[in-house]
């Protein structure tokens, strides 16, 4: 067995350059760049100069053909990652693709259903946030049952501040066409997956979107949205971009328990010492009365353990990379697999479709509806080609 | 000019007994109990054994007539706040309703309709909460336009933790027939009045709710809210009663500013150097990366100040009881006019109505739709009588 993998980047952007330069320095255990690839000149100049030896392309399917690369990672525009992400397994070559994993649900599908053909090649998605470590530990604490059975999660996550000059900064940046949405498509992806990693997929979503807020920009930078898992568990989502002393607040309660997690790197996590409902049965107003003027000794009722965990900088892209190359060549378990990518595509898409109709829209929403809304939008702003079904 | 009011008291359960205690410590000045009122004799041996001299009454009509109060305030259960509130305006008598103002909008428009025909006669409403320093702080603030135009809010308030016991201690809590709901008009009706005292009144509500959720009763206990104030402005609440180690955090964001509160003790309010959209103006991405990795003095950004302040028990209710006796005596502007009460009222009553129709309800919806879709909650209940129009 090969003990490395030769990753192809595509696209030498602000994300494929961090990835070029954690390999570079050898942050990524059995990894190294087989080739680089970009369309323009200027940054495969770059890419000459800083990674001597290694081979730079113009064209992908160049590259996928060549030999140089056992794998790819799609640091491209969004539109593209499903294109790319075929076009590389289509050609035997291991596909990461980077979040999200297409902007609508149609594409998306695609991408994994072809891959789904493909069960030898490695699949994954650049969901960096789950090797978090506070996350993962969260993580394992909800599946364990330990705060029980979740009832409720909210989430508002503002820490994604983003000027008039980043917009200004690409044609396609925050635009229907080029880019197909604004933060719920670039910033947000990474929580839309953990909330769903963490606390499952909803059923539905209702949601209130603002567009250009303080921005000239045509797609949205600020979302509200509230959804429904069915038996009564609701959760709700805040982001935005213009809240430059911004929020990471998460809570999740369940129904023997409760997370707090603040700025994604300390969490507080009740335990209660028995189900809310059997501490309620044994309880009454006096109770209260005694657990708020402080009379109640609060262990006999619940325990809280402050978690803190954090990572370095590169430390969680490092982390997917390394276990996208250990899937390759052994088989580990991805922590990241591919196809969990249509969540946050389909979360944001019906979060979208909810604003557009004004009104509540299953998860599982008509994706030729969604398509056809946004091919509107392309087609209004004029920019771009609308997009094939 | 006399300097004292006398209070009559209707109702000594929990509030009553408690605002006869402070006046009786002598916490109220410029007030006295006139008289107490209670249907149940074992209150009333209490009272007259509690506070000798006092005259004690069996009705409430009776006690208006006697010539011993100036004044009352209604701590008997919501559906009869109204009733009571124009039995005492209507005999020359000042009321302070306990809050809610009423369990539906009909009878508190009427109420407050009929308190505007006596512009001679004060009417106010025991929002006890609004003379919490802290929140007064706050009120200015945002009113002063220091965190800029309000675009968004988000309150989590689940300290209302409640176990059965307490719901089984009367026949009509937690009823529609006897109480007209439960956590919105009982436990959050304090938050529902702050969040529209210094946020403003929105224009529309979606919601879910959970009715007897982890309890044996029919109203709710679970709310989770989005609320949109038109222009692009919404906000979330979110409120339950079996959440034991509770949360209050309450996120008001502006376009030149921000207030975070928690506990209902601390606030950190940040006010930005300029408006967002002029920081917004004047950078890049570059200025984001530094921003983010620490480069930046924040303090060219934006301010941040702390405040926190709070109230001795009972300081809050016997502010609102003092307020009240200045306005009978010299006509000291009001803090929380009874006319203000009708917020509270139809927010919950909206919440309550998106959730029975499932779909998004403004905030001036039929009234009689309301109270027709409440009657047909008590119907069904069996215990007691449907209200009329």
């Amino acid at each position: 067995m090969a003990d490395t993998v030769r990753l192809g980047i595509i696209g030498l952007g602000q994300q494929g350059g961090m990835y070029a330069t954690l390999i570079a320095k050898g942050m990524v255990p059995h990894m190294t760049i087989g080739a680089i690839c970009d369309v323009d000149p200027a940054r495969r100049e770059a890419a000459a100069a800083q990674h001597p030896g290694v081979p730079v392309y113009a064209d992908h399917v160049e590259m996928l053909e060549s030999g140089d690369v056992d794998a790819v990672v799609t640091t491209v525009p969004h539109y593209l990652h499903p294109e790319m992400g075929i076009a590389a397994l289509s050609r035997g070559i291991h596909a990461l693709v980077e979040k999200p994993a297409g902007v609508y649900t149609k594409q998306a599908d695609e991408l994994i259903a072809f891959a789904a053909s493909k069960p030898e090649l490695t699949f994954g998605i650049m969901f960096n946030q789950r090797m978090n470590p506070l996350y993962q530990r969260l993580k394992e604490i909800v599946a364990a049952g330990e705060i029980g059975r979740v009832l409720r999660s909210n989430w508002i996550i503002t820490t994604w501040w983003r000027p008039q000059g980043y917009y200004d900064s690409s044609a396609w940046r925050a635009t229907w066409g080029g880019e197909g949405g604004g933060v719920l498509g670039n910033q947000a992806p990474h929580q839309l997956d953990l909330w769903q990693w963490i606390c499952g997929v909803p059923r539905s979503v209702y949601a209130k979107l603002g567009y250009g807020v303080n921005r000239d920009i045509a797609v949205e930078n600020e979302v509200t949205a509230l959804v429904d898992y069915g038996d009564g568990v609701t959760g709700t989502f805040v982001t935005c971009t213009y809240d430059i002393a911004g929020t990471d607040r998460f809570e999740i309660l369940g129904d023997a328990g409760k997370i707090v997690v603040e700025d994604s790197k300390r969490a507080v996590v009740t335990r209660l010492r028995k189900p809310e409902v059997e501490l309620s049965a044994g309880m009454d107003m006096g109770d209260v009365m005694r657990l708020f003027s402080g009379e109640v000794d609060l262990d006999t009722l619940y325990t809280q353990e402050t978690i803190e965990l954090g990572s370095a900088w590169g430390e969680q892209h490092s982390g997917v990379l390394e276990n996208f190359a250990l899937n390759v060549l052994d088989g580990t378990p991805l922590v990241a697999p591919g196809a969990d990518g249509i969540h946050g595509v389909r979360l944001a898409n019906a979060i979208h479709l909810s604003s557009w109709l004004g009104q509540e829209v299953p998860i599982e929403f008509d994706d030729q509806q969604y398509l056809d809304l946004l091919n509107e939008r392309i087609r209004e702003e004029g920019a771009f080609a609308a997009r094939e079904g």
